[in-house]
Order: C-alpha cells, then sequence, then structure tokens
C-alpha cells in the first residue's frame, strides 16, 4: 500500500526538521502517522512525541518547521525540493524521488532497524523516507546487496581489493552498495561498474548534493547504473553525526557488510556493529599484519565478530541462499603425488635420481615386500613418475625437473 | 624412570633400522620393550611385531639391522654414534645425547601421538628415541614453546613478519621451535635469538648434520642458546616421507603452531593438521590476498581450523595458560572525541568551524535546550575541543587542525 501524497508531503517535511535517526519522531510517526504529527509538531504541542523531549527540542522542530514553510512559500519555490521530486531535464540519473514506507520501491528490509532498536547503545530506526536518483529501482538493486566499505585513508593495497572483489560481487549479479567516499568506497563502486553490475552510494547529505567534492562524475555513473540514495532533503549538508546515522543504512540495506581496510577505531567499525546487530552477515578482508590500515578487519575476525574473505566468490558464498551462491575452496596447484597410496608414495621416496635400483633394492629400501613394490611402480611408471633404465628404476626426469624449483 | 643402558642402545638401533613413525616397531616396542623386540628382530623372529609384518619387511629390518652391527664392528667404529653421544670437544653445541622416553630430558608431550593415534589417515606414533645436541635441556626448552613454520618460498613480508613474531614470542619467555628450512624457518629462528631467547630445530636428517647445506651457521646458533632435534641417528639423510614424518614432532612438541606463510597445499598445512590432531592451538598470520603465500592462512582461518594471530603476544595470549600471559587487546589512536556523551557530540557536531555561534544557535541546530548546550560547552573547552571568540563558541583550533588530513 503506497503512501497518500498528505502523508509523502509529510513525511518529507519531518525528515528535513529532524535529524537521521531522531527516535522520537520516528516513534511518534509510528504511532500517529506522519500528518498528525506534523501539524501538531506545527501548533507546537509536544504531547504527540512520547514523552521525552524538552521544551527547546520541541522549539527546535517549530523553528525549523517555519522556515521550511517560509522557503516553500518564497517565489523561487526554494525546499519544495523537499516533497517532491526534482524535473532535472527527465533525466532518471539527476531528477530526484521520494521513497516512502509502502512503496513498491521501499526497501523493506530497512523496517529492520526498527526492530534490533540499537547497537551498541546506539539508537537504530529506520529512515521516515528516502531521496533517490537513478536509473534502477531501489528495491530491486537493495535485495540482494553486498556493502563493501572501509578507510577513506585507504591504501594502494586496499583500493586494489575493494575493486576487484566489488568487481566479483557485481559479476555474480550483486548489487555494491558503499558511502561515495574517497578510498576503500570510490573504489568498491568503481570496482562494481567495472565489472558490469549496478552499484549503490548511500549519502550523508542530500542526494543531489555532490560529496565528496571529487566525485562529480563518480556519482553520476553510480546513479546511470544505479542509485543515490540518501534520507536527508536535498540541499542537506554532511555532518559528524549523519554519517554515523548514514551507516546504520548501509548496514540495514544489505546483506551482508564486506570491511576492506578499516583501522582499530573507525566509522567503519560501527557500520559494521550495526550489521551484526542487525544480523547481516559481517565480513573482512585481511590484509599485511604490518598494515594499521588491517588492524581492525584482523581484530574483527579475531572478536568472532566478521568473517575472514578474501574474494568477491567468498563472498556472495557467505552472504548468498544456501547451495545458490556457493564458492569453490581454493585449490592448491595440483602436484604428481596427489592420490598416491602410502605405499606408492614409499616406493616414490626410494626410487633414486641417477642410476635405477632394481625391484629388490627398492623393497629393501622401502621396507614393503616384492609384490608391492612391483605393483606400485606400475602405477608410478604409467602417472609419469617413475622410469626404467638399464639398472632398474629411478624417478621420472618430468618429476625431476618439477622438483627442482622446490628444493633450491 | 630413566631407561636402562641395554634398553637405549635398543632403542637407538631400532630408530636406525626403522623408518621414522614406523607404527609396527613403535607398538612392538610398546608391547615388548625395545631389548626384546631388537633381539627378536635380529633372529628374523616376525612374531615380536603387531601381526601385519610381510616377510620381505622383516627382511629388511633383517638387512639393515646387519649393516648396522657390521658397522659397528668395524675398527673405525663408524655407526656407533647410533648408541651413544658424540664426543665433539665436549662442546655442548656439538656433541649429540641420546634422549629417550623415561629420560629426565625427555618430553613426554610427545607420548601424545600415540593417544592421538592418526591424523587425517596419516598414523601418528611418538619416536623411538631423540638425538639432542645443544646447550639448554629439550624438555625444559618446550615445557613453554610454540612452533612457527611457513612456506620455504617465503616473500620478504613472511621473512619479516616470522622473524618479528618470533622475537616477540621469544622476548616473553617462549621458545620458538621450527624446522631449520629456508624462508618462514630460518626466519623464526633467528627472530628468536635476536629477542634473545631460545630456539629449538627438529631436523628431518641426523641431528649432526647441516641441512640446509646453507644453514650450517644458523644451526650452530641454534645448538648454542637451544637444541637440535631429530628422531633420525647420525648420518642419517632427508627424505620427503621423513620430512613430513618430522612435522609430526614439530606438533607435538608445541603448544602451538603458527603458520606464517603457506600455499594452500603444502607440508605446513600437514603439520597444522596434526597439531589440530593432538589438540593443539593452530594459529595463522594472515596477510595480503593478493598473495598466493598467504592463501593458505586463509583458508586455515576460514575453515575454523586456526586461530588469526597477527603478533607474538596474540600467540603466546592463545596457547598461554589463562590470565598468564593475556594479550592486550588492539587499540586505535585516540581520538578527542571519545568519552563525550551523545549530547556533548551532538553540541561538537553543531559548533561552526570560522566564525563563533551563540548559544541560542546552538541549541537550535543541536535541537537542545540551552542549558544542555552551555553544559556541554563547558566540558568542551575544557577539553580544548571548543573555543570562544567574540560571536560566540566554534570548534577549536586544535581540533580544526586535526581534522584537516582526516577530511582530506
Amino acid at each position: 500500500m503506497s503512501a497518500g501524497t498528505g502523508a509523502r508531503a509529510a513525511r518529507a517535511a519531518l525528515a528535513a526538521v529532524s535529524e537521521p535517526g531522531d527516535a522520537l519522531v520516528h516513534d511518534a510517526v509510528a504511532l500517529h502517522g506522519p500528518e498528525e504529527v506534523l501539524s501538531r509538531l506545527r501548533a507546537g504541542d509536544g504531547t504527540v512525541l512520547p514523552g521525552r523531549a524538552s521544551a527547546r527540542r520541541l522549539e527546535g522542530y517549530g523553528h525549523r518547521l517555519a522556515a521550511l514553510d517560509e522557503a516553500a512559500a518564497a517565489p523561487d519555490g526554494a525546499g519544495s525540493a523537499g516533497g517532491g521530486a526534482g524535473a532535472a531535464d527527465g533525466d532518471p540519473a539527476r531528477a530526484l524521488r521520494l521513497v516512502c514506507p509502502g512503496d513498491e520501491e521501499w526497501p523493506s528490509q530497512l523496517d529492520d532497524l526498527a526492530l534490533a532498536g540499537a547497537s551498541g547503545g546506539f539508537p537504530l530506526r529506520p529512515p521516515l523516507c528516502l531521496w533517490v536518483r537513478g536509473a534502477a529501482d531501489l528495491r530491486a538493486l537493495a535485495a540482494r546487496s553486498v556493502a563493501v566499505i572501509g578507510a577513506r585513508a585507504a591504501t594502494a593495497y586496499g583500493e586494489h581489493v575493494a575493486a576487484d572483489l566489488a568487481a566479483e560481487v557485481a559479476e555474480r549479479g550483486w548489487t555494491v552498495l558503499s558511502g561515495a567516499a574517497y578510498g576503500v568506497d570510490a573504489a568498491a563502486h568503481r570496482g562494481a561498474v567495472a565489472g558490469g553490475g549496478s552499484t549503490v552510494a548511500v549519502l550523508a547529505c542530500g542526494a543531489d548534493a555532490v560529496y565528496p567534492r571529487g566525485h562529480e562524475l563518480l556519482l553520476h555513473r553510480v546513479a546511470q547504473s544505479g542509485a543515490v540514495v540518501s534520507e536527508l532533503p536535498p540541499g542537506a549538508t554532511v555532518t559528524r553525526s549523519r554519517l554515523l546515522q548514514r551507516n546504520r543504512l548501509v548496514a540495514a540495506l544489505t546483506r551482508g557488510t564486506v570491511v576492506v581496510e578499516a583501522a582499530v577505531r573507525s566509522g567503519t567499525a560501527s557500520t559494521a556493529g550495526h550489521a551484526a546487530a542487525l544480523g547481516r552477515t559481517v565480513m573482512a578482508v585481511p590484509g599485511p599484519v604490518t598494515a594499521p590500515t588491517s588492524a581492525g578487519c584482523h581484530a574483527l575476525v579475531r572478536a568472532g565478530r566478521a568473517v575472514l574473505v578474501t574474494s568477491g566468490a567468498e563472498v556472495v558464498d557467505a552472504v548468498g541462499r544456501l547451495g545458490d551462491d556457493a564458492a569453490p575452496a581454493p585449490r592448491g596447484e595440483e602436484r604428481p603425488e596427489d592420490g598416491l597410496t602410502p605405499v606408492q608414495l614409499r616406493v616414490l621416496d626410494a626410487l633414486p635420481v641417477r642410476r635405477g635400483a632394481p625391484v629388490a633394492r627398492l623393497a629393501r629400501e622401502a621396507g614393503l615386500d616384492l609384490g608391492s613394490v612391483r605393483a606400485a611402480l606400475g602405477l608410478l611408471v604409467l602417472e609419469g613418475l617413475a622410469e626404467a633404465d638399464e639398472h632398474g628404476h629411478r624417478v621420472s626426469a618430468a618429476l625431476r625437473a618439477r622438483r627442482r624449483p622446490e628444493r633450491a
């Protein structure tokens, strides 16, 4: 059931006058509906909030509502974007649309935030609504999505791994979601695009804004194949607490969060914490133990709070449904000795490298009877591991060549 | 109770004519004692073995015993080292001593090999005896010891980490045990010596041998502070199966095994498997996911078969007794915002960077009442996070400077 026009406009207005994650406003809307909450806040009636708002806080909502109404009434119509969609020449990569709970495009996994309630003392609430720009449907994009996040001050290794891993995830039909920051985030978005997949950027400012400044082209590319999303109204700027609140959306929208590089204390750790509180899979990519940028990843694995992953296949394996997306176990190089029985290995081990030895000597050497040695030799010759010469049997030329670098 | 001279000589002779880990000979000795087994094998009486030996195998023991006796009877006394200690000018770093079960120096944790019985289809048996050279007591060395092992074809990263980690382990009073191979093993021994600790090398050839050839000085250094150990008699050479059997001793002698670098299939993996079968702690050091040399470590962690470790402190934490050797949790850099309440954080967040704002505006911005903002400002100024100017309060110069690189 899609929300009515009045309810949608009320959600947008409430989102514009409260901070992301405001539990009082969210809980009031859940109890009374957005229109009722909006009109009573406009009237300065604090009883609509679940009892804990100070007079000053109530006054704050009132001030900001008045400013919003004033802007909407102004001849240039500034602030009207708060309620609806921008025109932007009909380009879906630029036009903003408002997505509300109950809309077909609403990613209902965001409601898990209300169920979780809190993560490490941090209250969790779903957004009141989302502003979205981009060609693709957000709900469809987010249904099979993985967050790939990490340090802004990433190393070349971190950016390389983030891009590779995101490309592999995207190639497998999964959406890569991140925060469009410098470093790991940007590499993840770029990797997903390079992998021919779609990607979603969740911003801590208005979805119309270009933040960080250097990412104008990147955000445009993201919107072309995927979506740029924010719970903040157009024109809103980034603040520290908005960045922290944004992290809960990254965690909630996806099936799992991959931390590529992170120091021990970081915003990335907060996203991982939210993901765990929401029952999502937390994954971490290891790196050199000598790099502080990987210390946060290693700490997550050591604490049992993250699964170690080394590839996009392993990520999809961890978040995919059983049997659906299983990753192949990593295999070492095949070795010619693989699959030999212990007896065959003992005979192989007894074989001289240069001058062949007769079966009787091999049997003594290996502590085996003649029949066992003969049977084993037959197989070893077949497998190209042993060869006959005029004195008996020895290690084959092929195996000698193979062993040389290993023994060096 | 120390074994008598006859029993000791019999163990040494049996070790010289059977391969390491020979379950038949070990089990016969456990049933009948070494002297009885030796004399009956000398007489060609196979009934002393637990029923599974072929005639050829029995003949093999007989042949090798005859050769051993012949060598011992020769005027130059070659082969006599099989039974006792070499003289080597009284230098304990060179003189070999025989250590048998029941001796004070016998590391009794080796008996766990008989209890485990097998590891992944690989039969496990304790050694019949050990030849040891070195200044220190093997039992004392091994009581608090950790194996640090890995690829011969280690990277510079692997050797660096192995040496650092071994030095940290050694500094904490733990013995570092390894296999004296090139690569990780050698780096671990060197790191332990550099850390002022002691180290033990377990060889797959005679303990008098220098293998690999390039490690003459290294092995001498190991023996000076610790011990060089083998279950093979002096003069014995390395074979593939002896290397594999050596791994069970590395696993059994130590409280835990740290894998520093290993490909997915490797001898290192076999040692880790034995350690797990013996109930020892298996640890793995992560590395770049782009390096095949770390793939084996990551696979162990992913399979839940190893604990991820990043430092010697974490290694000692994992193998140490509870409360004894606990590692400090890694801490991120302290940040000035650490420990602020949510209200204080909101005020900090509302503070302008350039021109100060009056309390009333900060209260509106933060959605707080004036009293809360004033109280928070007091603390923020005290903590050096906020400062007053003629217009009100703003972010302090110190915090501005601190934030700049982070936001870049």
